[in-house]
């Protein structure tokens, strides 16, 4: 509270500088670490292909494919196993995309080891591996789980991973500062992955937000620019052209120019048809992975099953993309284009042509959706497409939840974009060959179709897409194109990351309150009798309550000692340890005149890994002092009345208020932590 | 709450589906008013410019360019009368942009006339004249109260104006719905406007959200994308290119292609310097602005004297164009471009060669910015540049306030472009020709820097230049300079809408607290003793208190009978006028059994407008019957203690909350009406 108030009115005192400076640095850092990870992938998966093609060229001459078939494979198998080792056996946080983890951090959940320094780095060397080893994966969805890592590291100014405390940035060890940072890294995150700022701030503002704060978004908005400034400057840098700046994110979908391939008017509902196809492959999908992950969470939970999982999955993915590769080699040969594609195999094509199939699989995710949106018409056989479309499905879906580090939006968008194109090309043969019927225009609604009804998100993935795209003029049809598909979607299946959130079983709190809730009181959903404290509080009744499992609160009421039903304060958990730790009791204050005064910092210190009550000694001595909770407590917590009906009044706030006279259950002080925090 | 609580999970009942609905209308019409705008200025402006240039052609051969003067005066003056005629006669809430006055109603101040359809129909005509009239403005503005009018007139399903009223939407008509719906139209305004549908959300978010709400943006979002894509529909059909759709906004800025004009990491200070001097500028616009204001306040009130003044703004603007485009005629003539402007003057130019200052004047302010963003390096002369913008910065000044329907944003971004490629110019010329002093990039970045050292607007204005640029490579530049230019502007003087908002003495509610209440606490700011009323009280009570001054108050709480000091509900002073209309009194309940039961629909039809206590008859009878309020009161309003400090708690919910057991301020009403309405 102190700082806020030192607060000027023109926002321009030290604190406000700190907080500027520190996002300014979050936007540097996640930049940073989005160029080492495109640099490298680039250049050890390079390095992969060069060496598969050169033995696979070797072998179409001399026979012995099924050499190269094993080579690829194991290459693979060796890759994904060595990342799935560091997620199984290191930190295990760091499976996935993280972008459920986010969505419960930034909605005021504490999910263990979220934003750990060592969680970052497994996240970082785990997606190189995963992405290397040529998995259905992406590398965006973990830059938005990095960004928000390296937020909190810096916003803190220590790591507990590497155990050292920089002294600085100390007055933001509190919750709502640290998730502020939080949100603005994993801003930052999507604006690295996908080149998309603004997108990247509306994707916090929708995970995370509750109120809407000027002054917060317009940081999430610096950080978000300085990120994906600084991965434009150094790729660009990199690659030759300092000054070009034509690399603002980790995918860049290439540039739709709206005179090459526009849209019309009647198109608009062969794009609704899209969504609708989008929002049931994409609740197949997340009902297939739903089924998967269940039976993951049952069998396979030892790391070495987990381990071996991944690795299998590794070599089944080059083992399918080598038969897919082969068994299409009569069938679609390709000349090679203007642009060509960058590891082009001949395979048993005639010379000056490659195989199509190859393009999709023997690439990496990002440029196989480049080419499916941007190749001209007739680079890809519908036969091709269909198998690919089908075989991608299969393992993006077997993937996803594996312990590896990796991220579901480039191959759902490879998925869409590649049933996105067979559906432009069928519409094209129909309407024989009319010139709207452009394939990639379609590759593109298919790519967003589908990726909206595996993920769900609506304004901040439409403008992400927008964004990424280059071109506004998308704006309308991306936009109906994923309404329809989360509608449809919906009416099947939850989401892709709610479903994941809820197996993990995280009190999350929904933008919508459940429909039985509607009628309910406060006074219904909360604990009876309360437990709470009095101003004056015997030490020996604080340790009991908060050692005893069934007032497992984290915030108790403190009532007026003169009327017990009109409250006073509220004290949290985590300050009663600190005054428990610190022996802040009434009987020392007397005697023990060198003891120092309590201070924040005390609090700040402490944060956020608060020791369990057990871990406190309070002597036989100590039970009987008391402690007076007047000067710590929080005198003027939000309250409603009992007879508040919450799921009406949650919908501005996004979940249940804090209920006057009643004590708090654990969903509620969630609720209570996002709203304020001490 | 009954329509609230209908909403099933799913949300897609009727409620949400005509939300969605209206939406979809709001964003049509929008579109098309901003096209019927667009259209006729270019029809209408396209003749006088023909006219004028004839006459001017032929005056420099045969003489009597004085002629020429006089007729582009007059036909100027007499365009301009007409509109300000509009404005001061008909309706004075046209006046202006409009833009403070929705700030003002989407922060939860009710501006009389501010959405009515009358309002609409003077604002748009009188927009056409303003332009077409030559005066210093923009129709760009405008289109943002338009579509907000849109918003409120479609959304009640009635209009007063035309005493119409459809019998739909009913369920529309309160404050909290209706005022979503105004978001959205304002969103879909910047959107025709600007061609940025992202921005228009931001926008609205950032001048009228106190909550995040996920649906509700969403729907913003369609409404500014339905109302872009039927603009360009529209004008791109009407410009014989219907599939072209590259007509997104009013205004365009045309495409900066990253490759031609790109810029490097260390022209970025030179761009934060820019902003100094747009952050200068623009406060030195505001200071002046504001004691024209003054001074018209106190005394050009009489509608005849404004019409006057418009008039003779118009006749001077027209001189002052003339009088610089001849003084110039000798020092700037530049060929004729590939690309030329659209109404050359040659005046005393060799032939094949055209007077350069008339660019900038002899044009709708649009084409000039554009001219100055894309017009290749030597187009323009440094003192023709210099003297524009002098002479435009002063008549843009002169003409903000002036009771013409205008706006702000395209004269600012016009002087700015004007003195950034001065300053493109200069820098060119020190560096000595320097490849990356390219004179159209700095036009734009001096733009940004004019535009936000006015208007102070920080993350939408940021957004709607790069979507109105189309390119996100300057995001970052354009964020540093509107930064800067607001930093050093907020130093001076407060923005130019935040200004007129003071000087029209609306209680509005900043972002930040004043800073002299950061120790206030809710006790003290609230008045005292407390004006409450009883569970069942007299009407006599009830008229006397709603007509006393000073107890002027919008909301009254209500205590337990048994325990004065306890809250149990709070009535609005507009249920009280309802109740007594309807006379709804205990008394009455028994005797009269004709009487029908009080309906939520009965509030329904008497908002937005309830009559004023004066105008309510309550005989000598009636004045000693009761009303009972149990079942009107909202029995479960927003509360806290008395010793809460207000500065430090209204952050998050911007503006103080409604305070326990003390009387409502009516600053404290407006903010609870935000909050929540019945």
């Amino acid at each position: 509270m102190e700082e806020e108030r030192k607060t000027s009115k023109m926002g321009f005192d030290v604190l406000e500088i700190n907080r500027w400076v520190v996002c300014c640095f979050i936007g540097i850092f996640t930049g940073l670490i989005a160029c080492f990870i495109d640099i490298v992938i680039e250049i050890v998966a390079g390095i992969k292909y060069k060496v598969i093609k050169e033995n696979i060229d070797k072998s179409t001459e001399g026979g012995g494919l099924s050499i190269s078939l094993v080579l690829w494979a194991a290459l693979n198998a060796a890759f994904v196993m060595f990342g799935s080792f560091m997620v199984a056996f290191i930190e295990p946080a760091a499976a996935g995309s993280g972008i459920p983890q986010i969505k419960c951090y930034l909605n005021g959940v504490k999910v263990p080891h979220v934003v750990r320094l060592k969680t970052l780095a497994v996240k970082v060397f785990g997606v190189l591996f995963s992405v290397v080893g040529g998995l259905a994966v992406g590398k965006e969805g973990p830059m938005i789980h990095s960004g928000a890592v390296i937020a909190a590291g810096i916003s803190q100014g220590r790591t507990s991973t590497l155990k050292k405390d920089f002294k600085i940035f100390e007055y933001f060890r509190r919750d709502t500062e640290k998730r502020d940072f939080v949100s603005a890294g994993a801003a930052a995150g999507v604006s690295a992955a996908f080149g998309a700022p603004v997108g990247g701030v509306l994707f916090s503002l929708e995970e995370g937000a509750s109120f809407w704060n000027q002054m917060l978004t317009w940081r999430i908005f610096f950080a978000s620019m300085i990120s994906t400034f600084t991965l434009n400057f150094v790729l660009s840098a990199y690659r030759g052209k300092p000054g070009d700046l034509s690399n603002p994110g980790l995918i860049n979908f290439g540039q739709f120019q709206s005179e090459a391939i526009q849209y019309n008017w009647y198109e608009i509902p062969i794009f609704i048809c899209m969504g609708v196809i989008g929002g049931i492959l994409g609740a197949l999908f997340n009902g297939l992975n739903y089924w998967l992950t269940l039976f993951r969470i049952r069998y396979i939970h030892h790391p070495c099953l987990q381990v071996i999982e991944a690795t299998l999955v590794g070599a089944a993915t080059a083992t399918v993309s080598f038969v897919m590769i082969y068994a299409m080699y009569t069938y679609d040969c390709q000349p090679i284009a203007e642009d060509p594609v960058k590891y082009p195999l001949q395979l048993f094509c005639p010379d000056g042509e490659y195989n199509a199939m190859a393009t999709a699989f023997f690439n990496t995710p990002e440029s196989s959706v480049r080419s499916l949106f941007h190749d001209p018409s007739g680079s890809y056989n519908p036969l091709t497409l269909g198998l690919f479309t089908l075989s991608y499905f299969i393992l993006a879906c077997w993937t996803y939840g594996l312990a590896v580090s990796s991220g579901i939006f480039i191959p759902s968008l490879l998925i869409g974009s590649a049933w996105g194109r067979l559906f432009g090309i069928f519409l094209s043969t129909v309407t024989r060959g009319s010139t709207w019927a452009d394939p990639g225009k379609y590759a593109l609604m298919g790519a967003a179709a589908q990726l909206g009804g595996i993920v769900r998100m609506t304004l901040s993935l439409t403008v992400i897409m927008v964004e990424a795209t280059g071109n506004v003029t998308y704006g309308l049809p991306i936009m109906l194109v994923l309404m329809t598909a989360k509608i449809i979607g919906d009416f099947f299946i939850e989401g892709l990351y709610d479903i994941h959130i809820k197996l993990q079983s995280v009190p999350f709190l929904g933008w919508e309150p459940p429909g039985t809730s509607h009628s309910l009181t406060a006074r219904e959903v909360m604990s009876y009798p309360v437990t709470c404290f009095k101003r004056l509080e015997k030490v020996g009744r604080i340790v009991e309550i908060l050692s005893d499992t069934s007032t497992n609160h984290n915030g108790f009421p403190v009532p007026e000692e003169d009327n017990v039903g009109r409250l006073c304060g509220l004290i949290l958990r985590s300050q009663l340890i600190v005054l428990l730790k610190h022996k802040v009791f009434v009987e020392r204050a007397n005697t023990n005149l060198t003891q120092r005064k309590l201070q924040l910092k005390d609090f700040r210190d402490a944060y956020p890994r608060f020791p369990p009550i057990q871990s406190i000694h309070v002597s036989q001595d100590e039970q009987n002092c008391t402690v007076d909770l007047t000067e710590f407590m929080n005198p003027t917590p939000y309250s409603v009345p009992g007879v508040m009906m919450i799921a009406v009044q949650s919908i501005p706030n996004r979940g249940p208020l804090l209920v006057l006279k009643l004590t708090l259950t654990v969903y509620t002080v969630v609720s209570f932590v996002k709203l304020k925090s001490v």
